[in-house]
């Protein structure tokens, strides 16, 4: 097989501008999914990568869904025998940019900046989450096919308009039309780096389950005076019974809860540990001093292999100014589980929600609603070719080994591609975590997105090679 | 001293049917005192107090306050020497009469029921709180006026309009004029009888103290999934430390919450359960079946004479629909300890802020804000000269023993007439617990409004050979 990496990378070197310019292009276009008054936005979004696609050279056009349109583009080699198929999977689709008032500059009128430490930014709603995530591989795919003409082997490619907004249109279309993106391998652009001169490879994540738990005694909300001491006041049972879960250790006490979580390897606790994570530093930014998880696991533990038992909310009675002697009929709470590999999550809620109706007070009444679209964790083999080959390829680009990282939070789609359509995933993304997604003068690094384009051309290589 | 109080009785029986206008009258003003827009209403319900007190003979004026005004008016024998002085206080403020659409008629429109079980009653917002209630001993001072002249004794009346609003324009009046209105006796006509054919006498009430605890423990809110289990969850401190309040038996597990309270009497013990509290009538009518507080306390002694500790609100997190997977900087808990004599309300509230400080995890800041206007608790002996004379005319009145009841509330205005202005009180009113005040269709019995004035003219005359 010829090799074409050389002239890619400086093809890629050669394009910073008019890569910069396209970028440009797609963040001025704002594509907020969750509000139906960008519906047309979204819409030119989509077709802008559609557009982008088919210069590239790729076949691409809309998928429609109820909610915003899907992009799907395929190329590859007129012979592709003995390669693997790979599918490479962003999202156009942005977060709302309120606050307005924060930021510095119009979050749809992107502008270069310049940060201490991280050197020249990116700053646009979208710049990093994902518009600049999902073109540096647009960007390689361009750089490769100038070079050599085609890819090394087929190329699926998937970006959505609804991943900010938890709606369902594309597992709607992977379950009607999974059968046109399977491939061997999903690559999935939408993670960080494990910090900007390091590169990322995310191995695991955690899954999730929810539930709502609704308690009522009383019929009615009572006059505390008239009837406290003899009433059952439900927010009593209610902290009652959450106080339960949780021992003073931090383990969940919920039986069975920890059941089926294989023990941490020697080796990958020996890996977390190399990883040299600044608790401290992690902690104190978020103004706490010291892991408040399991006892016994250090704080990326806590974050990335351990489950946790979380309150989301919880209400009851009077929520206003001043005082209210009322004593409520109702008091509630939302719970989430991150789940790890080894629980199910069916078996977890119904653990919990056993474990929550045995500690009702007889004159209780509970409703326990489960949440839909709970999902299992997952963990990939860091041993495994792909693996290896994409390591390879971040560490000849960024000089230093990529980190084999876990998260603690989920991208919902992996589920999706790796339980439902039996592919292999990688989860690699030039993200950092001081990049304000979410938040007002989201940012991207500019070394994110010109190396993020070379370590994709890097790993199209290696990957080539593997077969 | 010369018997008039058959013929004042015969006077009240003989004026039953202007009695009942007079009521009509007042109710028919929407006297809402927490509604800025009912202002007008309020102060022409107040000037229909000092008309209809002056036309009775009463010396009778409005005093200004910022709020509505309150009504204060003298009468008594020109020689009072070694008589008592009595002050009567009422309310003419009433409670929103929402929601409107579940009364039968307009609840300004007062009207006749006949209801099964209590016979005929006024139903209107105000029937029973307290206009009804009032107008029972503005129709006594009627009759006697109109038999014997004058009273047999100087009594002062005080109708204020901010019951119902928890303003504080009668409190601000007490303390700058409290000397125009202290006398020997408070007789507060604003409770209820023990049932509809027992009167009842109420000695003591419950004070109250409250807080709100609020703890932050992150900086900002955060994502469940990125900081799940190293990141301290505000809500699972807070359940925590609210779940430790009260041990198994339903104790209030703060040091010293119980110090001072002394041990209820074999005495009044057996006064309690004399009054044959039927616990598992008034428990299922509010969808309970059993009584939640104290161990080792009957239904009555939780709600009369055992202190409580009660959340009146929790809030923490995401309160809307569905899922959001946040831990949140902050959790908040409003509670209300309701008193009993013995406690000392500065001392409660420093021993809970010291309970829950002492409990709070290391990485949680606690805010502990104390209510203002928490007052003690009361307790009237029930062997004083005031209390009997008052039981023996209204046993005479109504052929039944009257019923030496608690309450598990409180009327704040005792507080101040007994710790400030330092007269003794006696809560005799003739509400009962199934009259809907603060709801749609309050009513008044008939029986309540008659006998109620009756027993007034009683109380006076038994008052009056006291000395």
């Amino acid at each position: 097989m010829t090799d074409y990496l050389p002239a890619v990378l400086k093809a890629l070197d050669d394009s910073r501008e008019p890569a910069l310019k396209r970028l440009f292009e797609v963040l001025r276009i704002p594509s907020i999914s969750t509000d139906p008054s960008y519906k047309d936005s979204c819409r030119a979004t989509a077709e802008w990568c559609v557009n982008t696609l088919r210069e590239i050279g790729f076949d691409a056009g809309l998928r429609e869904s109820v909610g915003h349109p899907i992009v799907v583009a395929h190329d590859g080699p007129r012979s592709a025998a003995g390669k693997p198929h790979v599918l490479f999977y962003g999202h156009y689709d942005v977060q709302p940019p309120d606050p307005l008032d924060l930021w510095v500059s119009s979050p749809f009128e992107p502008r270069l900046a310049v940060e201490p430490g991280n050197g020249e930014v990116v700053v646009a709603r979208g710049a990093e989450d994902s518009k600049g995530q999902f073109s540096t591989f647009l960007e390689s795919f361009r750089a490769w096919k100038r070079v050599a003409g085609e890819l090394p082997f087929r190329v699926t490619v998937v970006i959505e308009g609804e991943e900010e907004c938890g709606a369902h249109s594309l597992s709607r279309f992977l379950a009607e039309h999974g059968e046109e993106i399977t491939c061997d391998l999903a690559l999935i652009c939408d993670t960080v780096q494990w910090d900007k001169d390091t590169p990322g490879i995310t191995l695991s994540m955690r899954g999730i389950v929810g539930a709502e738990v609704v308690l009522t005694g009383p019929n009615r909300d009572l006059h505390s005076g008239q009837f406290g001491g003899a009433a059952l006041n439900p927010i009593r049972a209610l902290v009652h019974i959450l106080a339960g879960l949780h021992d003073g250790d931090g383990r969940v006490t919920v039986p069975g809860f920890y059941d089926g979580i294989p023990t941490l390897s020697t080796e990958r606790r020996r890996q977390l540990e190399s990883l040299g994570f600044d608790a401290a530093a992690f902690l104190s930014d978020i103004g706490l001093s010291r892991p408040a998880g399991e006892k016994g696991y250090s704080a990326l533990e806590q974050l990335w292999v351990r489950p946790t038992c979380e309150f989301n909310g919880v209400t009851g009675g009077y929520q206003g100014v001043g005082v209210k002697t009322v004593i409520p009929s109702k008091a509630s709470a939302k719970l989430t589980c991150r789940l790890v590999p080894g629980q199910d999550p069916q078996q977890i809620l119904d653990s919990l929600e056993k474990f929550i109706r045995g500690r009702a007070p007889k004159d209780c009444s509970i409703e326990f609603r489960a949440d839909d679209g709970g999902y299992p964790a997952f963990a990939f083999d860091p041993e495994s070719p792909h693996v290896a080959a994409a390591a390879k390829a971040l560490e000849e680009e960024w000089g230093r080994p990529a980190a084999l990282m876990g998260a603690g939070g989920s991208v919902p789609i992996v589920a999706s591609f790796n339980q439902k359509l039996g592919m292999d995933c990688l989860l690699i993304g030039f993200g950092l975590d001081d990049s304000r997604i979410h938040s007002p003068n989201e940012k991207y690094n500019l070394t994110s997105f010109y190396k993020g384009a070379r370590s994709w051309a890097r790993i199209i290589d290696h990957l080539a090679r593997l077969s």
